[in-house]
Order: C-alpha cells, then structure tokens, then sequence
C-alpha cells in the first residue's frame, strides 16, 4: 500500500529535506525510522525539497510498503524512532496513483520576521531578525501584489534548471503575531528561494527602500536585482501541501 | 561601578543558569564573554536559579567593573561573544547597593503546555505536550487561587532549605495562544519548583482530576500529594524580574 505521511520538523540541525553527500537531512532520518520499524529499506518521496534549515509544520511524503501495519498507526509507531526534532502529525492510506510531490496542487508557506536591536534567544531560532522597525501596513498592500499568475523568474535564485517560472500565488497576508511579523502565501508551486525573496522584498517595503506601489513593476521587470534580498533559512516553515 | 545585565536565554542546552560541576551554565558563559571583552574574571549575580532546561526572557544579573565601556553598551559589545541561545538584551548602570536577588521585587514566570496526541517538533521545545484536551475555564478559575499570601510547601520539591515558605503571588492568568496554553504567575518569590508544581496542578484541573473548588483545599493542606505533578523544564520560562 501507498502511506502519506504529514511531518513536522524543526530543520535547524538539518542540511535540508533531501538527502545530501554531507550533512543529515530530514528525508535520512524519516527513512531510517521506517527501516527500524518495518525492516523496509524504501525511498520516501517528499512533496518538494526544503533547504537546509528550513522548517515544516507540514511537509508531505508518500512511500510504499508491504508491512501490516494500519496506515494510520505508522505516526505514533514511527515517532518511537525519530528524533525530537522531527514527528509524523498524520498518517494515512492512500491510491497508489497519488503521489506527494506531482499531485500536490497547492502549498502554503510562512516567512516570520521581528524587530529588535538585540538578536532574541527565544525567537531567534524560527524568525529573522531586522534591525530595524517595518512599516507593516505597506508589507500589506506591497503583499497583494504577487497574488495572480505571475513569471516569478525575478524571485529565484539562480542554480535552478526550471523551465517555466509562471507560478500562481492564491492568497498572501502580512499580519502582526505577537513580536514576529508573519508573510503567508498560498500558491500552485514556487521557485528555488521563492518565499525567501518574496520575503525579502516585503522587508525592503517595510524598511522604506521599495513602495507598494512599485511592487508591479518589480514583479514584471523579471529582474533578481529589483527584488529584495534573499532572507535566512530560519523564517521560512513549509505549512502545508493540499491535494485537492 | 555597577551593571544589570537582562537576558534572554534558550536553556534547551544548558544545566541552568547557575554554574554546576557538571555540564554547561548560563551563568558560566555569560562570564566568559564578560572575561572576553574586559579581560576582568568577574562573579556575576543572577535575581536566582532556573533549573536545567528552563528559559528565560528576562533573566536579571549584576556584576562590577572597572572597565570604561559604557554600561548601556555592554549588551550589544557582549553579544559578540555569546552564543546563539544566550543574548542580553539591556544593560544599564546601577546604585552599588542594588544587587540582582536581594532587591528583587516581584517574578514573573509563564508556563505553556499544548494538546497533541503526537509530540510537535515547532513547539515543543518551549512548551509541555499533553495527550488529552484542557478544560481552559477550569484552569481559568482555579487559576485565581493562588491570588495572595499562602504558604506554597505543598507546591515545592523537597531538598531546599528555605525557612519561610509563605509566597504572595500578586496576578496569575491562563491564555489560550494559538495552540498553547499559557499560564503566567506573577510573586514575590517562588519555591523550588513551584511553578511547574502549580502548572502541573492546573493540567490536573484542566483534565478534570482536580476541580476549581478544591484549590483551597490543596493549598491549605500544604501536602504535595495533593497537588499536581511537577511539569517538565521546557515549558518553563522567567519572563521578568522587577525591582521597584
């Protein structure tokens, strides 16, 4: 049978969801857990990479295995053998013709920020730090502007081999949580860095250095130099992957 | 002259804040950046202990100098030499008789428990997991119990030597944020695991074990055994330390 897993992990201490020459990833560890519990050597397949030190509260992989062990029951029976730092939430049977990564339609993200003159322990570890204060209510308006289908060539980072860079964004907000500021976006798929540098193209709005009002511009110029920087790893959390 | 030092600190890694024969204090590594910068082997102060694991956003130290920095300049100039988890994030110059425990005035410390049938790697490191729902309005009420001058005996671990046991707690609440529950408590002291004795009492509650009404009871009965267990160091954090 076909599993789904929905993962959630803090990625500090991870080179990243796929496998790497050098440096634990997450993938690693999930398959190594299936290995200890099953006696099953498979390969997962997650629903997208995450780069190193990215988070997830809800990444998706599917693999497929012979064991007799209810779908449903491989979260709780694999949490035994993961680290803390990496838990199945869900787990659950699915058609052998459903695959994580090719059949997601949609994923969410969410990019955290807080001000502070000081970096802040406890928040540090899931937000990035901006020295100075952000102007949210023009993070708001500038956010708007990347809903629609867009060629988001401008927004990623080279390195990618990736042939069509239209991406639709469904939905993106900016909103006040406590001390962070939190970008969240929904779209139909997203270039390499991404939600990094839409991230950071939302901080330059929040610093002054872009208005809103030039967001559309940016966007069509399709030039990496008219966006902002490329924000830390750190922020960024994978929140969810729809199927349909 | 002397400096108050606020910091902020993720105790994930440390054995607590005060040095200990084995394992790594905050204490510890606050006076080694201290040394760094100055050059002077100074003792530093803190408002009191938090045990292995427990964080801190306002924890309170004072040492003395003669260095020529500025006080107001230490926190940045001593961030340079701590680690990621550990971060002051104020330091200013005080009379010479102010002194980080003994002219404490009031603590106040939060404790954050959420409700997962599996463990939450995003918030599980500054929060307690439990399996089964909360009653949060009995936690709510039973909450204001503590309100006023009691002694606290039965909501403390034995192996202190501490005489008086009577603690006047000025405020306590309980939040729902996001998907933590947030008990904060505001005193004039606490005993030796008292807080996380009080949280674990208010799990007890908020499972139905104990009921709002039986709060008198457990307090006067100055029995442990009445009381709920002692929740884990994770949940645990010093929010601040008043001194007027």
């Amino acid at each position: 049978m076909r599993v789904f897993l929905k993962i959630e992990y803090d990625g500090t201490n991870y080179c990243g969801w796929q496998i790497q020459p050098n440096g634990l990833s997450v993938q690693q560890v999930v398959e190594k857990a299936i290995l200890s519990l099953t006696g099953e050597d498979v390969c997962i397949t997650g629903s997208g990479r995450t780069d190193s030190g990215v988070h997830a509260l809800g990444q998706v992989a599917h693999f497929d295995t012979q064991s007799s062990i209810p779908a449903e029951k491989f979260a709780s029976a694999l949490n035994q053998f993961l680290p803390e730092d990496v838990k199945v939430v869900e787990s659950y049977k699915v058609d052998s013709e459903m695959h994580a990564r090719f059949s997601a339609k949609r994923k969410t993200y969410r990019y955290s920020v807080y001000q502070s003159k000081h970096p802040r322990p406890l928040i540090d570890r899931y937000s990035a730090r901006v020295e100075f204060p952000l102007d949210i209510s023009a993070m708001q308006k500038a956010c708007q502007k990347f809903i629609g289908a867009h060629d988001f060539i401008g927004f990623s980072s080279t390195g990618s081999d990736v042939k069509d860079t239209v991406r639709e964004i469904y939905s993106a907000s900016v909103e006040s949580c406590g001390e962070q500021i939190i970008f969240t976006v929904c779209g139909n798929g997203f270039l390499y860095n991404m939600v990094r540098i839409m991230a950071g193209t939302l901080v330059a709005v929040g610093l002054g250095k872009i208005s809103p009002d030039e967001m559309d511009s940016v966007i069509l110029s399709k030039n990496r130099k008219k966006a902002g920087a490329t924000m830390p790893p750190r922020g960024l959390t994978l929140v969810n992957v729809e199927y349909c």
